[in-house]
């Protein structure tokens, strides 16, 4: 069977050079943190991934912290981040939009007895400056807004949003994971104190990510131990996935522009195609600011579920809602956001594409697509007819 | 150059079994949240490699949480199961000689306003029942004692520890990183509540890592956000290293008892060799009770780090002091729990061997390691006279 993968905001498949690292590594196994030659090895590969991850974003070698995915670092950030800086106060600011990496610690510390507000966002899913601006406070310690929503592809105006909370007197920290190595993103030109990205967002594997943290900007460690990444992350480095990061993150910034050209030009046939073939279709976020490799669309009188399964039986793979709780099923936080009514969000499906994606995989998909529509919503008018 | 590791407590090689299967996982990439084919499949190999992990040990697979190190497991253990049994009161028990991954968080909560006991051991290293019974509280939550100490490598009496601890209502968790793949060990014949444990400890890959918990033990979720490992440990999952640590802790127990002879005879071997051919050595740790690939030794006159240098620039490698902090440099907590002086322990070495070790490997360190002593010993016996 023909099996296509535009779920790329999932997880995307390594490059063959990230690959082809990764498995000269697989002999190796020396303990970064050894004094012997085995050790200094590993080490120099950790900080060699260092410098490339750091170049990446434009920070600093000693400002990229490792940690084992997006989550971690994002619930570090958060905690670390308010924990560190208690005397400014205890007011965190986040969109209503995060990651659910974000959000829930939000609502945790809110029950601790944090102060939290929630921005709103436009129908586009932008968090406005203005909003920010109005709910700084004396005591906001930090204010966190994604780079860019990896469901429904909206990039926010982060080097705004973070100079408006710099006015403050606060920090400011950006969850970049769905978006480092999709666009270029720049630590300096943002001026964020604190961004999170992961590899497996840009085809290097699960199991490597990072902080990067302004090295001026005091936060709590996260892991204690034996004192790995300068005490503020302890535990053995998972050097095989880091250095399967750093290679990742080499190839991406001199590939950008082309990749970007790419995945845009794919997902724009993608979307043409949809809007012609498949009727009741909505397309949501911004179409002047987004991801481009994001195409998110609610399909009308039909479910998610039913779209992603029915796909899948095509050997299509498609994202469902919030691309890393799919499990949960209940209807996204990001649409609800937005100003969708429960029955409007119901058909909401996420097209990713990656550079792997080739033409005839999007013209497979647009000829299947309407197919599985049609068959779905005449299986719901049975249904109801009875 | 010949280059020979017996320093398996800081990394273990992979297994060829081990480095196939992971081998084969790179072009697998789907996340295992994700509905489609591509996720499911992820999420049997998920599945798979915690019915084998849990089998290892003798527990149920809904009990096998999968973390990105030792560290993490230790931290959220003690942090976790603490925060959440809070009604019980505010104690905690460690030993003196645990894990910094331990200690150091201990510490932490220590200063934050928790009751934490520090229990005493033996000169052989060991924990004893009595003095665990005397420390309990009603306030205690919670008591973390390792099964086998990395360094002097002392196998502590768990199964009791944790009888004790329960006697009085509290929670029972042992850091087994160090000790499982080279003893068997089974949650269910220890009574613990909680156990920690490392696949690059046992001839898997560094990154992936588990905590076993009780079914009925009540835990504070450690990363939130997607909702994986049933919400409580939020990330996309490290399928590649999880895969590897499934397949090593399948071959794990089958080979345990040929491993368990072949490790021991060759750290035997090694034991009498040093003994009979450099003069002040001091064996360290328990006899009867002992990791059977674990060798501590003091060595009088010579500092530990010019131990490990020394015999590094012949190409072989050993471990100084505490396995995970090498580069910390201050004399091992560790022996100062055992009653030594600094002076006594500053030429402290550790080897550890693996089932890669061969006799050959352990000759050529008997031929080296007496002229690199004898080599530093004369420096320094130069300096002096100077």
């Amino acid at each position: 069977m023909i099996r296509i993968y535009l779920d790329y905001a999932s997880n995307t498949p390594l490059l063959p050079e990230v690959k082809q690292a990764m498995v000269a590594w697989l002999d190796q196994f020396g303990n970064p943190s050894s004094l012997h030659a085995f050790g200094r090895e590993a080490n120099q590969a950790l900080e060699q991934a260092r410098r490339q991850v750091a170049s990446l974003i434009n920070a600093s070698p000693e400002e990229i912290y490792f940690t084992s995915c997006g989550t971690e670092s994002n619930n570090w950030a958060i905690k670390g981040l308010l924990a560190a800086n208690k005397r400014k106060g205890n007011h965190l600011i986040v969109s209503s939009i995060e990651h659910p990496s974000i959000l829930l610690v939000a609502k945790r510390l809110e029950r601790e007895g944090y102060d939290v507000t929630y921005l709103p966002v436009t129908r586009e899913g932008v968090v406005e400056p203005g909003a920010l601006k109005a709910a700084l406070k004396p005591t906001t310690v930090l204010a966190s807004v994604m780079y860019a929503n990896g469901e429904i592809g909206t990039i926010e105006p982060i080097a705004e949003l973070a100079r408006v909370a710099h006015e403050a007197g606060a920090l400011f920290h950006t969850d970049a994971v769905a978006s480092v190595g999709y666009v270029p993103v720049d630590v300096k030109e943002l001026g964020v104190d604190a961004l999170s990205l992961a590899a497996n967002q840009f085809y290097g594997p699960a199991g490597a990510a990072a902080l990067s943290l302004r090295d001026d900007v005091r936060v709590l460690p996260h892991l204690e131990g034996g004192g790995q990444e300068t005490g503020a992350r302890s535990g053995t480095e998972n050097v095989l996935a880091i250095v399967g990061m750093g290679v990742a993150a080499e190839l991406a910034k001199p590939q950008m522009a082309a990749r970007m050209a790419h995945v845009s030009r794919l997902r724009d046939r993608l979307k043409e195609g949809i809007l012609e073939r498949v009727e009741g279709i909505r397309l949501n976020g911004s179409w002047t600011l987004r991801l481009p490799h994001n195409l998110h669309v609610c399909i009308e009188g039909v479910s998610s579920e039913s779209l992603v399964l029915g796909l899948d039986q095509e050997g299509l793979a498609v994202g469902i809602g919030s691309a890393c709780n799919s499990k949960a099923m209940r209807p996204s936080h990001v649409l609800k956001a937005l100003g969708m009514s429960d029955e409007e969000a119901k058909g909401a499906l996420l097209f990713t594409v990656g550079v792997q994606t080739t033409e005839q995989e999007i013209e497979v998909y647009l000829d299947v697509l309407p197919k599985v529509v049609s068959r779905l919503r005449h299986v719901i008018a049975m249904t109801v007819a009875r």
